[in-house]
């Protein structure tokens, strides 16, 4: 069986989140969406709204991974400056988008509710496709293999809805999981061995502290699901548990 | 008055922050904690366990921010590969470290304990400083101006408790903040006026969903504090709101 491969990398635009002041979720959310159709986040690189890093990021991503997804400065203020920066990353003009102008103009209700934020929302890329928002209309893109989204985890999400369909996936990742009462470092060399011992099977653990106590979550994760469940049975054996 | 702005980036190591199983934490902890001593996060890169991506960006950060912090891949199982790396960064050697042992052997009641994965956490890069470890005693290290901790929330965060009195800090950012029940594109101009009008403040727009409704926190910024003050006041007249 061939084995077919995507990869992502995802850019978090925000002062926000790198102040503190704003817990990224967006992260976890699509990471977890693109898993479940087999495409894997490689790197997340969270950058200030400044024009310079956000198209030297761009520029850089799209030529490492299959996708390429952003998420915030698309919105209506002086300091979003998403859009701009990634018309200049593609060297394409930025443009007023009549469909997405129209869609603003009956979210609002009439064409004199349409302020200049409101119209800098409907300036998208020369040749960007647009990605619908069922939350509060302004609309994101799509740009070669990058698509650019919203911020706001609950727009984010209603955008990526309508992306995930349209994406290739490759191969699903599966996985079992063991969660044991002990320090990681009273089952490191287990671990180690398991994943020697079955080809292509990663062996991942996640120690974490629960009531005072430490607790490791150990995930064992392959394309092949029989070799999961076959490392499985082994890892609990070594264990000396029972499945 | 001069002003002193010292930046830093965070580099968060780890497959399970990518694949979206844990929800990273860190970012928002580190940042708020830099910002109180007037150190600013200018980039965090979430990046996976592998040594060669973890080498290239500890060299690309040291050489771009004045404070570089990495969390996670410190821990005692082989998908652990910080340290080696972040020598390697360094080009020197990864040694075993005498007082590290001493600790561990110390931590977990004498040498018979000190099973493979234990001494694997005593190796440190030649010429690195330890950085206590308060809950589970495996030290970080500082090299350069690279902080190494652990990835486990409580953990670093007791290690990073160790290392901000150490830093030398800059200029705070003092700030005011109104949240009001709009949508955004309702004060985007109002916002761009006060940004220009009032120099040295950065006025941030943070809208988010409540209950449905749609709110904006603005956030007035400057090391001026003066300054914030003025464009406070300001704000709160365009907006017609009462102080």
């Amino acid at each position: 069986m061939e084995s077919r491969t995507k990869t992502a990398g995802l850019i978090i635009i925000g002062n926000e989140i790198l102040s503190g002041r704003t817990q990224d979720t967006n992260t976890a959310h699509i990471a977890k969406r693109l898993e479940e159709i087999g495409v894997r986040l490689l790197e997340v690189r969270i950058i200030p709204d400044v024009s310079d890093t956000i198209i030297g990021t761009v520029r850089h991503f799209r030529d490492h991974f299959d996708y390429v997804f952003t998420t915030g400065g698309i919105g209506p203020t002086h300091d979003d400056k998403t859009a701009e920066a990634v018309a200049k990353a593609f060297n394409v003009e930025l443009l007023k988008n009549q469909n997405a102008y129209r869609t603003l103009v009956e979210h609002y209700g009439d064409e004199s509710q349409m302020n200049d934020g409101r119209v800098k929302m409907t300036f998208i890329p020369e040749g960007a496709g647009l990605i619908d928002n069922p939350v509060s209309a302004a609309p994101g893109f799509i740009i070669g293999n990058v698509y650019v989204m919203a911020g706001v985890p609950k727009i984010m999400q209603g955008m990526l809805n309508n992306i995930i369909p349209t994406l290739e996936g490759g191969d699903i990742i599966m996985s079992r999981q063991i969660i044991i009462n002990q320090p990681e470092s009273a089952v490191a060399e287990t671990l180690a061995k398991i994943e020697k011992n079955f080809m292509g099977v990663d062996v991942g653990s996640y120690p974490r502290y629960k009531d005072g106590a430490p607790e490791v979550t150990i995930i064992i994760r392959s394309t092949d699901e029989d070799m999961v469940e076959q490392a499985y049975q082994s890892l609990l054996k070594s264990l000396s548990l029972n499945g």
